[in-house]
């Protein structure tokens, strides 16, 4: 069993462009790229537009949000939907595996609770 | 209430060189820096000497796991042990503050497990 798991943890550090979900290596770090989190943490509010995103993820560029909307969008985490409304609008949704994220996020966002050395300034904010 | 939680999402991304624990987004990255998750992965098993992390984690390089373990000193997550019998045995130990990080790595297996396109090849292994 331990064995097993170990293949699961260890299994992307051995091949290159292996999918993020093909182990906990490439999952813990594509999560844990440069804003990624942030933006994940957005999406699992609901479907936003880019505008949306951009204008609530402080401090982010517009390359960076690009770039991670398409490798979320690649690895099968984010589609965009477009309404056929006029005009269009294109808006950016967690598929059903990119929703699941949200206990990971959630475990993180406690963790910081108890762990973070500033979140008593936070809470009597 | 969605405004404290903003701003505890985003106060690392407004500041530099704040510690991780100020921000999920601090946090977030932090655990997701490379090799970080697979490091902390094998420390919650329990304490463990330098040479038995770099023969568990296939292709980490001295270097870096070096960087890793004083960079989880200097956060806190990680205590050096060192014990006083002859010869002297060094050993890296998670921290409280390092163990709590487990519910956040199980979360992320978890999530592997469900959504990893290859984990059924590695179950049937």
């Amino acid at each position: 069993m331990e064995e097993k798991m170990d293949n699961l943890i260890q299994s992307a550090s051995q091949g290159k462009g292996m999918a993020i979900c093909d182990s906990f290596h490439g999952t813990i770090e594509f999560i844990g790229k440069r804003w990624m989190g942030i933006i994940i943490y957005h999406l699992l509010k609901g479907p936003m537009r880019y505008h949306e995103l951009l204008a609530n993820i402080h401090g982010i560029s517009d390359r960076l949000l690009t770039e991670r909307l398409r490798e979320m969008e690649q690895q099968g985490l984010v589609v965009k939907k477009t309404s056929l409304s006029s005009p269009r609008k294109v808006e950016y949704e967690l598929t059903p595996k990119g929703k699941e994220l949200e206990e990971v996020i959630e475990a993180i966002i406690k963790w910081v609770k108890v762990n973070g050395c500033h979140h008593q300034q936070l809470e009597n904010k």
